[in-house]
C-alpha cells in the first residue's frame, strides 16, 4: 500500500530528525566521510544500477539530452564524490548566534540557527541530486524524504542504500534519508499532505510538477520556479560589452533556468546595435523572434506571438523587443519576467541604480550575464536550487536556507508586569 | 459577484505594491503621519461605526470577552495612534545590504532588503489589527488585502476609508490598502487562490481559521498558530522563583499565546513543590488538573484526559505532569507541545543549555516566564503576529520579517565560463 508506506517513512524521518537537530558538526561531518567512503567502494554497483534504468529509458524512448542526465560513469560519480568533500569544508549554520539582544529588565535574547527538521525533496531525472541534496540537508541537520524521478529510480535507490550503510555506521538513525520506492505518481500527493512529519517541501523540477505541488501541498513549499530572464540594452551602452553579454547568457547554457529569454533594446541604438549581435547568435544557432519594431531591422525574423512573453524556452531561441524607455523595460521585465533573474547593460550608473531598484527579481544584474545565478558563483559553497519564491529563501539556496531560528532567552527569575 | 470583487482588489494590491516597493522613507512616513491625522480628525465617526458593530455583537449573543475586544474607545484610538507613531520611529528595514561579497572575478554580489510585495491578512475580531497590520506592511513597503471578522466589520470599514483618505493626501494609490467588504466567507476562500496577486497570506485567529488556511491556500502562508506552552520544574530549582514564574505564565492574562498550559515537574520535588504553587494557583482562580502521579499529591486535581496534552486551554486551567528526568520532560514538551514558547526553572547551568539546545520551539527561556515571547517585548519595536512554523519567521514578526531579500549584482561586463 503505498499511502501507509509513504506515511511510515515520514514519520521515520521525523522521529530521526530529532536526532539531527542535537548532532555535533564533528558527528555530521563523519557521517558525510562514510558516506564518501560508500560511494568509493560501491562504485561498480551504483554503475550497474544505473545500466538498468538507461536500458529502461533507450526502450522508453527517452531524448538524447535526458539520457544524458540520467548517465552516471566513474567520472561523475567523482564528481559527486567531489561535492561531498567541499560539504564537508563549508561551516556548519546550526547554532549561530545572528541576532543577541539585552533587554532593559535583564532578559538576555539570542536568535540562532537551528535545522527545519524533516525535509521532503521531489526532484526529477539527475541522479546526483540525491547525494547533494541528501549531503546539504544532512549537513544542516536535517532528516530527508526523497522522491525522484522514475526514471533514475534504480540509480536513486542504490544511492540511498548506501546512505543508509553510512548512516549505520556512523550510529545514526536510517531513518535520517528515507526514500519513496514507488514509481506510483499517487506518493507524490500522500507526500504533500504530511505536514505532521514534514516541515518543508523543495520540489526541483518542471514548472507542472513545481504547480502541481504548489497547489496541493498543505506542507509549506519552497518553489524553484522557471527563469524568464531578461538582458536591457541601454541607450548607453558599450556595444562589444553587450554583445558578449547576450551571447554568454542565450547560449552557455540554453536548457538551464539562469539562461537569457528575452532581449530588450533601447529604440535609439536598436538599428545599430541589432544587426551584428543578431548575426553572432545565429552563428551560434539561435533562432530570433522579435516584436513588430524588430522586424523591421531583423526583416526574416519571426514575429513573437502575445503570450511567448511570457515564455521560458530552455532552448536555442531569444525574442527581442524594442522598447523606448528605461521605463518601458522595467516594467515590461516585472510584469512578463518570471522575477528569476534580469540584466541591464549600460554605461550610466544612475540608470544601472535604478534596474537594481526597480526590477523585483531573485537576481538583478548590472553589466554581467545573468548565468552567475547560482550557489557556488555566488560563494554558498553549494547550492540546493534556486528559489523563486519570495517567502525563507529567494536566489540560489545554500545551508543557511536549509535552516531556522529559535529565540533563546536567558532569564533570572523575570516576569511579566 | 463577491469573486470577482475579490480578484479586482487581490489585483488592485498588486498593482499599487509596485509604487510601493521604489518609494522613500520619508514618503512611508508621510503616509503614516497622514493616517494619524486622519484617525485624529475621525474619532467620532469611528466611534459611530463601532456602535453598530457593538449593537449587532450584543443582538447576536457575543460574549463579554470578546465584546471587550471589539469595543472602542478615545483611549483605545489614542492607543492605536500611538501605536502609528511608534512604528514612524522604527527604521525601514528596505534596502538595507545584509551581506557583501566579491567574487574572484570581480562580481559585487549584494543582499539587500526588499518588501514582500502584496500581503493579505486574515484576521478575527479585535478591529485595532486594521491599523496595525496596515501600518506595518506599508512602512515596510509591502500593499495589504484585509479580510477582517464578521463582528468588526463597520467599524474595519470606517477604518480603511480613513487609511485610503491619508494615501489620496500623499498621492499614493488607493489599492496600497483594500477591504474585502462583505462578510460571505467564501470570500476567504477566493483569497487563498490569488497566487497570481499575493505574494503572502498572515493568517491571524483561532486554530480552525489556520488550520483552513493552510490546507486551502495556494498562496505561502506565514501561520500563527497555537500556543501549548510548557514550564518545567527541575529537579535544582528556586521554589519561590519557580512559583513566580508559573503564576505569572498561567495568570497575568490567560487567554493568549504564550500564556503557560502545562506544568511539568521533576519528581523528586514534586512532593514539596507542588502543594504551595497548587494552592497559590487555585487562589488565583485557576482549575488543576494533573496526570495519576499528580493526583497523589494533589488528590482533588482533575486526571487529565490523554489528548489533553496537546491542547491550548487559553483559560483558567493548567494540567500538572510529573517527569522522572530532565529528558522526558524535554521529550514531552517536543511531542506534544506547540513549538511556541517554553521554560525550564532551574538552578543548573548544564541543564539549563541543555533545555535551550534540545527544544524545538520558537522560544525557549531559562528562568523566565513564557508571557515574553511578544514583539514589544523582545525589541522589535513592533508585531504583526507571532508565527508558529519554521519557514521565514518565526516567533515575533516586526518589519524584518515583512520583507524579502533579493540579490544585487555589479559587473564590469564578466561573462559565465
Amino acid at each position: 500500500m503505498t499511502e501507509v508506506d509513504v506515511i511510515r517513512k515520514a514519520r521515520s524521518v521525523k522521529e530521526a530528525s530529532g536526532v539531527l537537530y542535537t548532532s555535533t558538526t564533528a558527528k555530521k561531518n563523519s557521517l558525510l566521510k562514510a558516506i564518501i567512503g560508500c560511494l568509493n567502494s560501491e562504485t561498480s554497483a551504483i554503475l550497474s544500477a544505473n545500466k538498468i534504468d538507461l536500458k529502461n529509458a533507450q526502450h522508453a524512448g527517452l531524448q538524447a539530452v535526458l539520457l544524458d542526465r540520467l548517465t552516471l560513469n566513474e567520472q561523475r560519480i567523482k564528481h559527486m564524490i567531489d561535492g561531498v568533500h567541499d560539504v564537508i569544508k563549508l561551516p556548519d549554520p546550526v547554532g549561530r548566534v545572528i541576532e543577541k539582544t539585552k533587554r532593559p529588565n535583564g532578559l538576555l535574547i539570542e536568535k540562532i540557527r537551528v535545522p527545519l527538521g524533516a525535509v521532503g525533496i521531489i526532484y526529477e531525472a539527475r541522479p546526483n541530486v540525491t547525494i547533494d541534496a541528501s549531503v546539504l540537508c544532512l549537513k544542516s541537520g536535517n532528516a530527508v524524504l526523497l522522491r525522484g524521478g522514475s526514471e533514475a529510480f534504480h540509480t536513486n535507490k542504490k544511492l540511498v542504500d548506501i546512505i543508509k550503510k553510512a548512516l549505520q555506521d556512523v550510529n545514526l538513525p536510517a531513518g535520517c534519508v528515507e526514500f519513496i520506492d514507488t514509481t506510483d505518481r499517487k506518493a507524490v500527493s500522500v507526500m504533500l499532505k504530511q505536514e505532521k512529519y514534514l516541515d518543508v517541501i523543495i520540489p526541483r523540477g518542471s514548472q507542472k510538477l513545481i504547480s502541481f505541488i504548489q497547489e496541493n501541498s498543505v506542507v509549506p513549499v519552497i518553489a524553484h520556479g522557471e527563469g524568464n530572464c531578461h538582458i536591457y540594452i541601454d541607450r548607453v551602452a558599450g556595444y562589444l560589452t553587450a554583445e558578449e553579454i547576450v551571447l554568454n547568457a542565450k547560449t552557455q547554457r540554453p536548457s538551464v533556468c539562469n539562461a537569457a529569454e528575452k532581449l530588450l533594446v533601447h529604440e535609439k541604438i536598436a538599428a545599430k546595435f541589432l544587426p551584428r549581435v543578431v548575426q553572432r547568435l545565429r552563428q551560434a544557432g539561435v533562432e530570433i523572434r522579435g516584436d513588430k519594431k524588430t522586424l523591421m531591422i531583423v526583416k526574416d525574423a519571426v514575429l513573437a506571438q502575445d503570450d511567448e512573453w511570457y515564455r521560458e524556452y530552455l532552448d536555442l531561441i531569444i525574442a527581442v523587443k524594442i522598447v523606448k524607455s528605461l521605463n518601458e523595460a522595467v516594467c515590461h521585465i516585472n510584469h512578463f519576467g518570471s522575477h528569476h533573474s534580469d540584466a541591464i547593460v549600460t554605461n550610466s550608473k544612475s540608470n544601472g541604480e535604478r534596474f537594481l531598484r526597480e526590477v523585483d527579481s531573485a537576481a538583478v544584474y548590472v553589466n554581467a550575464s545573468t548565468r552567475f545565478t547560482d550557489g557556488y558563483e555566488f560563494g554558498l559553497g553549494a547550492e540546493i536550487g534556486i528559489s523563486t519564491q519570495k517567502l525563507h529563501a529567494r536566489g540560489p539556496m545554500g545551508l543557511i536556507e536549509l535552516t531556522s531560528t529559535k529565540f533563546i532567552v536567558h532569564g533570572k527569575g523575570q516576569v511579566r508586569k
